[in-house]
């Protein structure tokens, strides 16, 4: 379509890279691992799934009393289970909101019935910490706190540490949603008070999608039993099962967790959190610095802003077509996040993944190439 | 351990050859295309997952008035989301028992608080179809029969045709678990009326487990607004969603999808359920013959056995110790089904999978080296 030669970026194995909140790029050697098959009750696997299980703690320095229950399906179901096996049928759950994971997280708990009563701030506010102090001082009946740590409407980082603290001065048990943020952004249960944090296999740790996981202080879990609103969402249900044989009580998704065992190591021979974490915020200072060269402001500032994904407002130049300008980057070998916010016009641009800086260069010079194909001025006119 | 040179079979990746129910050998090709990375909201995607769906209720010749709507998560996952999402609360289940899913779905509705009534029956004894029109002509109130396909825990085949035509008659809804049995044993729903079949990626089909589906009649599915007691299981709000968007509501696993778009593909190519059930059927008629010449008897008649696994009664002989029989199988690189019965004291081979005649017959000779090995006499002594 376009006159000149285009480059086209492409990942080890020839495929676009993805600048997206999940399912990312992942290494080869992660994919590669797949192609075998494993009998799901026979011993090469169970090793394999329990070194998963048993190592996931380490990452929030839980592994004396956290257990890890691993749930088939997306990250979504295990919120849910967590929800739904967690909060007893008469608990009562503050839900804080800033986006759509937690109207999601409300929504689970209306459908199951349990009593919930909602802070929310708009998607690039955080909670107030006076505010969840009042609600809590004011309302005794508050049995658990639920927040979302990197909210990825935004890509906003909420306070996790400070309202974990909080709750606990309450003696309330403290529920998260930490999909998008565990394995970059640090969470340490020796200083952060929670019950259970969900996460799943496709995000910072960089593995496949279609597994996601709880890790749960053990005598939560245990303490659990007939809370659950279903059988497959049953997180005491699914932990029994494991003490018992170390087995899933269904079949599990075994090329998945096989290649979740292998994101594993490679995410710990890459330094852990800090290193995970560390290249993730180099990448996204590099998105920001160069998106802003180029005229583009972001929704956040700084200091809110999670290494995870960045939202920038749309340009207000009449040339610049979302749909053309995400067309553009494709054919150039980068999908960003088609999705929206409600807060503002504009789009998404994630910088986690097997991506490094090297990457996040191409992407910036794929930027300017569109835009200049698009007839699109930069740097961009300064407007709403 | 044994002082004779052991064979060890494999398969095309290296792989011991599973015996078992599913997850199950898959092609190597089916493997293969799972070492890329897709963004999930991308067209690429997109179309892969479209051209799965759509082509799924071919297989029961329901592509004028089913629509697929899959689940992420293993096939318990399908089955509650249409259990849940199907029947609505103040609906009754019949629910048709001889094993363990047939169980499962019991309890499922039971936490659901879904009013059921059970006929059960051995796991060697088809339900009585007089019985079943005696209970429907008692009951009025029961709004829907559940029944399983192929019970697995057994291997029975049970009478789904003739239970769908007498459900119709007395003007119920018939909902079935198919899940061992889709894509192998034929299911026509031009011959057998039924609202809607679960069944999951890694059996028949030869995917690779992490995917559950469920087809379902149009208007059943557009009618069942409301009914779920979740979020996830949620089968009208997952179709919706496709009608509107086209996608998931949330992640899905998309390296499961995209290898059991490459399974269908193979599906076709071996001429569908023909193809697949007869050479499955070849493989149980091979395993079944071997085992018997060795003095081995199974659970089932001919004529109650399906062709996706095979009960066997536990040999008499003292020397016959299960470990050993499964640790020497594997060993020569074949998994059988651990998992055991309450009716009689019996092991499972599975025939379903990448497997072929000379696998099956290969399957044989370990099976004979074992024995010989443990020092049991062979043919087997006829005892209880
Ligand atoms: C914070 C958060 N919670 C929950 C989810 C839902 O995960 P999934 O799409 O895997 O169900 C996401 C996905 O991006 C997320 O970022
Ligand atoms: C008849 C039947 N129903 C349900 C299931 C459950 O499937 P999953 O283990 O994938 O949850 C199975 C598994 O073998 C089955 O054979």
């Amino acid at each position: 379509m376009s006159s000149h030669a285009i480059n086209r970026a492409e990942s080890e194995t020839g495929d676009p890279l993805l600048l997206t909140p999940g399912p990312l790029t992942t290494s080869k050697s992660v994919k590669a691992v797949m192609v075998h098959d494993w009998g799901s009750r026979d011993a090469t696997f169970l090793k394999i799934n329990e070194e998963v299980l048993a190592r996931l703690p380490e990452i929030i320095h839980g592994e004396e009393t956290y257990v890890t229950v691993p749930m088939q399906g997306s990250g979504t179901f295990a919120v849910e289970a967590m929800l739904t096996s967690l909060v007893p049928p008469d608990g009562k759950v503050l839900v804080l909101i800033n986006g759509a994971y937690g109207h999601r997280a409300k929504r689970i708990l209306d459908i199951a019935c349990r009593e919930t009563t909602a802070y929310e701030t708009a998607e690039d506010t955080p909670p107030d910490l006076t505010a969840i102090d009042e609600i809590l001082k004011n309302d005794p009946t508050i049995t658990h706190v639920f927040a979302v740590h990197c909210e990825t409407t935004s890509g906003i980082r909420n306070p996790i540490e400070a309202i974990g603290k909080l709750v606990a001065r309450h003696g309330r048990r403290f529920l998260i949603d930490a999909m998008s943020a565990f394995g970059a952004l640090p969470l340490d249960a020796r200083e952060t008070p929670f019950d259970a944090v969900a996460a799943s296999s496709n995000k910072c740790i960089e593995g496949v999608p279609g597994l996601g996981f709880v890790i749960v202080k053990r005598d939560v879990v245990s303490g659990a039993k007939g809370n659950a609103t279903t059988l497959v969402l049953d997180l005491h249900d699914q932990w029994q099962n494991f003490e018992k044989s170390g087995q899933f009580r269904f079949t599990p998704p075994i090329h998945v967790i096989v290649a979740f065992h292998q994101a594993l190591k490679e995410f710990w021979a890459e330094g852990g959190v800090q290193g995970r974490g560390g290249r993730y915020a180099e990448n996204g200072k590099i998105l920001i610095d160069g998106m802003r060269e180029l005229g583009f402001r972001t929704l956040l500032p700084a200091d809110l802003q999670a290494p995870i994904i960045v939202t920038f407002h749309m340009p207000s130049d009449p040339a610049f077509v979302f749909q053309k300008f995400y067309d553009g980057l494709s054919e150039r070998g980068f999908l960003i996040y088609p999705g929206k916010l409600t807060v503002a016009d504009s789009f998404r641009i994630g910088c986690i993944g097997r991506l490094y800086p090297k990457d996040m260069r191409a992407a910036l010079e794929a930027v300017r190439d569109v835009l200049t194909t698009l007839g699109v001025a930069t740097p961009l006119r300064k407007a709403a």
